[in-house]
């Protein structure tokens, strides 16, 4: 039996093993969630030992940990892949729009809903399924393998940078391989090359010095709501254009021959459409849509909140106002500079009449990796074997904060993103799913990945 | 012993039972609370049944209950007075920033705290007592008294306009009083001669189907949260002018006489920052601040909810967003006529790449009392025992819509606004206080005033 043999025999198992780690609340952000972030790391160690590999361990970071894992049989002459993902997942609560429980994961027209059944449990749980495939019955795959899977990806990766820094030795290796991102069409495998920087921030507005009547104040004391909508809507002109002094300054323009080639691979807007949901779109002029998500940078605001919302009526003048936003960054921004022009922007504008702090909450660097590799040309050979079909290559609008660490730190090591998500599983979003078949055509392009390398 | 005696001696029962009154949190807006605001108006009336009201009587409307209680043993030939205040209280919570449970009143510096202390239940229930004095060991009045305690003060009254019309007959009477408004200084009385009106509404922009990925989406998908701010913040001019076409068309403006009466009893500026706690003010420009408050109609924003605003980080772009805001208003502003303006004006600006929708959630018109009637002498005479001082008459900024209601179903009768409240009680906002001194000054400008209107 070949390892794409067993991995088809097991399709069944592997989907069980799926559902119980993504039942797992692994929040990284919620620090009520500690102790299932430690439960999700155990659940994928004691996986990870069961299928074969020779060390495996859960290594502290200053943050959550880090579940490390490894089978070096190959032979020191042999290739080595490091492989990348994360155990830790968004928030999510029913209330968000959920039509089920988002960690009591459910099938549905061929699909598993739940949070992290893709981002990015299911990819890198394809990845373990993969190996288990290439290690069973006492098979000796032809390349060493070492598991690299962190518990705070979504939270902006702040340890692993250090935690890459502190073990370089251990984690050396000659390709990185991370199943973090997603395709457009699941009959189209395609590769992205790129992913976005990202610089998320929070700004506070305070006013008077505790909720006031809005009929005793209203009209003299500048309601702290009302700033913060002129300050939010002051970061981007008509044109879709941020307007923070200096933000373009380091942007690399795609150039003629790669716009071209992007061009011919690009989503429709109908595709758009579908996936959004939205009639219609925005954005920065004299860019096409997936310009604007791949190579260039954005200003979002992730989240508003002030005063009453509730239901009814409470003629209230809030206090403070608190906005979420977030610039996607491309080559070659520094997250660090563009927070300081944000943030020496937003304090320009604001009024006097009111206190503005501005915070710095996440940074992470943006990437490109090379397209002419021959790790690029073996999962180029993977994806045509696993598909039936030769990959498109494509600019994602997401952020991997390792990407940038894993270039400086591990010698500027060759990486592929290994996507097997598609971009309508609603990653981030409610009703979240994992199409089950890109799970199990994810383990057989792993396996046929591994088996390419070593050619 | 004289009414103004025996109110004098029952201080501290008085008090007392007001702390029991304020211990019910009577939210009209909360439909949890239904429970509590039958309590609330039982509460109330037994009180009025056990100081000898002839009839008292929990009258249903299509919302919360009004609590009537009438003693008419002054006869035919006397004058009947009208006591409105209302027992429903604005929504509080500790995390609201509340120093002690708003529900638990506490007693600190001659300073009650509690949601309701000040807005209305410590002021209705100083009528309450005034009329406990005026009555006790067998006393005659020499006018005939009516309460009308409603229990929707706070969520715009939308039921007692309908009441006070079916019930012109029992609600007959020569003036009507109500306490439910604020003085400046403790030791300067003022009455309030203007009320505005208010045009409450929310505004819920939609975007995509469901909360996406901002990385995928950020930069194509125009961002709910920033159309709301966007919108909002074209509501105003650099100016502090509301931009809604025709927004100011129907207002009055003050006369000069007027506007040079107001400015000799005004507050200074360091009188508004010492009760809002800001450093200075904003506004429209061309009036002063107590012009803004009280004769000038003004658009505020109550709130504002989208996506994440948790601690950390979330990269979401947010499904939709929404907005609570609310214009005051003034003579001779029509309510209605202001929310189609506001609509149609935010209708016009919202992009076509989002769904917008306005809905008008509680209306009330502004009023304005006569400063001439024979009830207003009687009231300044009864501010000047209570005091020893002369009241100043001033305009409110706040909302009483029944006084509107009044007007046009009671003939026109002449209103009083004898409020026994503080500027800087913090009414609507958290630690929500009402001064003890107030309390007791009020029973006995109450028992003047009720004297005065006899002679």
């Amino acid at each position: 039996m070949t390892a794409l043999q067993y991995a088809d025999v097991q399709r069944g198992a592997f989907l069980d093993q799926l559902k119980d780690l993504v039942r797992i609340p692994s929040i990284s952000t919620d620090p009520t969630r500690t102790g299932d972030m430690l439960r999700a790391a155990e659940w994928l160690a004691a996986d990870m030992r069961r299928i074969g590999l020779s060390r495996v361990e859960i290594m502290p970071t200053a943050g959550h940990p880090v579940v490390y894992g490894e089978w070096l049989g190959a032979g020191a002459n042999a290739p080595t892949v490091l492989i990348y993902g994360h155990y830790d997942v968004q928030p999510a609560v029913l209330a968000d729009g959920w039509h089920s429980e988002p960690f009591d994961p459910v099938e549905r027209d061929g699909k598993l809903y739940a949070r992290g059944s893709s981002d990015d449990k299911g990819q890198v749980f394809a990845q373990v399924k993969a190996v288990e495939s290439l290690l069973t019955e006492g098979r000796k795959p032809a390349v060493n393998l070492k598991f690299l899977i962190e518990g705070e990806e979504e939270i902006g990766s702040p340890n692993l940078g250090a935690f890459v820094a502190q073990h370089r030795d251990l984690l050396k290796a000659d390709v990185c391989v991370v199943s973090d991102t997603g395709m457009k069409d699941m009959n189209q495998p395609s590769i992205c090359y790129a992913t976005r920087g990202l610089m998320y921030f929070e700004l506070e507005v305070v006013g008077p010095s505790q909720d006031l009547h809005s009929g005793g104040f209203g009209g003299i004391v500048h309601n702290p709501a009302q700033v913060i909508a002129e300050m939010i809507a002051a970061l981007h002109a008509p044109d879709g254009r941020i307007t923070v002094p200096g933000f373009y300054d380091a942007v690399a323009e795609l150039s003629a021959t790669e716009r071209e080639t992007l061009r011919h691979s690009a989503p429709t807007e109908a595709d758009w459409k579908a996936v959004s949901g939205v009639s219609g779109f925005w954005g920065e002029a004299g860019y096409e849509l997936h310009e604007r998500v791949g190579a260039r940078p954005t200003l979002e605001v992730n989240g508003i909140v002030s005063g009453f919302y509730g239901a009814g009526s409470k003629t209230v003048l809030p206090a403070k106002a608190l906005a979420k936003l977030s610039c996607r960054l491309v080559p070659n921004q520094e997250p660090r500079a563009i927070f300081e022009q944000v943030k020496a922007y937003l304090l320009s504008i604001a009024p006097p009449t009111v206190h503005a702090e501005v915070r710095l909450i996440a940074e992470a660097y943006p990437a490109v990796m090379d397209l002419h590799s021959s790790a690029m040309q073996a999962a180029t050979v993977a994806y045509e074997r696993g598909w039936g079909r030769k990959p498109i290559f494509e600019r994602g609008g997401g952020t991997l904060p390792i990407l940038a660490d894993f270039q400086r730190q591990l010698n500027n090591l060759p990486i592929i993103l290994m996507g097997f998500g598609l971009s309508s599983d609603g990653a981030h979003g409610p009703n979240e799913s994992y199409t089950i078949e890109m799970f199990h055509k994810g383990i057989a392009t792993a396996i046929c990945f591994y088996e390419e390398l070593a050619k």
